[in-house]
């Protein structure tokens, strides 16, 4: 099967992928948007997209082409973000690395490892975590290391010289597999909306959750973005437990779309 | 007055800073933790911080250095992202332009444009859009461009080729002004907080708003983020008009205590 995905190589984009299908043929692509091309036009089957890490939030990107591509969710799943110091040393050397390469958000979630264990060391920022590992790869030199992903360090042929070395570790990623068609009911589901107020009026957001609560419908995300007209306009994101096909979830969706435009960006079986 | 912000000079945390105050002395910093740690030593008495963008989202390392350091938010700002397209060649030369060194979140809000004006340049990502520049500007080559914000043209003495590529017409980033004391009321005010459940009971979330809802407060964010015990855990990011000073948002505050954590991140004067 054809998965598209983040790429260079060794992104945690390309583990996800790993995880969730062990004989895909992959397609790397720059960008979220590519990747949702490359599903829509049929080069791929599915894409794996990143939804939301712990500590950097939802990734914009992947909503707002949710939306305009009317492409599915048919899959969620959980990946643990887990940053390795990785390079041409070992254990002992890291007093000695002078360069470290590093992604920005890479840096932002190891910024207190870095801070106490390479204090000298000069911090080089990289445009992707695959990018990281290249470079040290090339320069063959014990006093460059990166921060890398597993997937990674046998990619590249690095050695890992420190594993874990998040800050916190709690540091997940969820990530979708979205493709062309819809789910059935599975019994353990959960179900992604966007929706539009079509009015402007107070305690509309309310009233909304009010229709999911008086049904015991368990929310289990909601997110406002501002939208694409002005500011102060919002697309609220919203996930709860439940496919669509079921009566009580059928029945929130109808009365709430007297007052919203709703988007069910797709049902799929739960994983947590 | 020293203000700490996100570098290198020309990012747009810098047009931020320019457009915030015209006699300041700016103290640029690698990451958000590192403006935050400013504030909180005394090196800078403000630090000015994205909080969220139209395209991209919400910037959750401010939000968790909100809660982390409380250092309070004393002022937002509007500031409208426009991406132009800047080297040392013409509007003519557009097509002659080989390399395109681009920050990825910059490549994505203008990917539209790249891929119908530069179909045929290689694309070279970089780690910020000052570096984008920075390349280009040692460079001194025709065929090579980046796209940067205005302020980095003129830092690094680069011609703007063409205005305005970004995709969206409607880009705009929010920033906060965070400093070490509280604003008083001006009668036009916003308020940010932060809350995570005490207790874990369907309909939690609902009988908050409620508690606004019944008070005629006007939320105008809303944001579920997983918090870092674990999954499923959610802390929640509320922005609603009134300052806490105020008898009806006191009055809700003092009720939704009694089943969440609650966590006042600042009351500031309201710009839109």
């Amino acid at each position: 099967m054809k998965i598209a995905t983040l790429g260079p190589e060794g992104t945690f984009s390309h583990e996800a992928v790993l995880k969730y299908s062990n004989d895909a043929e992959i397609l790397f692509n720059g960008t979220i948007m590519g990747i949702f091309e490359s599903v829509a036009g049929g080069k791929a089957k599915l894409g794996i997209v990143p939804i939301e890490n712990s500590v950097a939030g939802t990734v914009g990107q992947t909503l707002d082409c949710l939306v305009k591509f009317g492409i599915k969710i048919r899959d969620e799943m959980i990946l643990p973000i887990r940053h390795h110091l990785a390079g041409f040393g070992n254990a002992n050397d890291i007093r000695n690395i002078r360069t470290l390469y590093v992604h920005p958000q890479t840096y932002e979630q190891c910024e207190l490892f870095v801070k106490r264990f390479l204090p000298k060391a000069e911090i080089i920022e990289t445009s992707s975590n695959g990018k990281s590992a290249e470079i040290v790869a090339k320069s063959k030199d014990k006093a460059s290391a990166s921060i890398i992903p597993k997937t990674a360090t046998s990619i590249y042929g690095l050695r890992m010289i420190k594993k874990d070395v998040q800050d916190s570790r709690f540091n997940v990623t969820r990530f979708f597999a979205v493709g062309n068609s819809n789910n059935k009911k599975t019994g353990y589901d959960r179900t992604s909306i966007a929706v539009y107020p079509q009015i402007d009026k107070p305690g509309l957001l309310y009233n909304m959750l009010g229709e999911f609560a008086k049904r015991k419908i368990n929310l289990t995300k909601i997110e406002s973005r501002p939208s694409k007209g002005k500011l102060g306009d919002y697309i609220f994101y919203i996930d709860f437990q439940g496919h669509k096909s079921e009566k009580h979830v059928n029945e929130s969706l109808k009365v709430i779309e007297g007052s919203f435009f709703v988007n069910v960006l797709g049902s799929y079986p739960r994983k947590y």
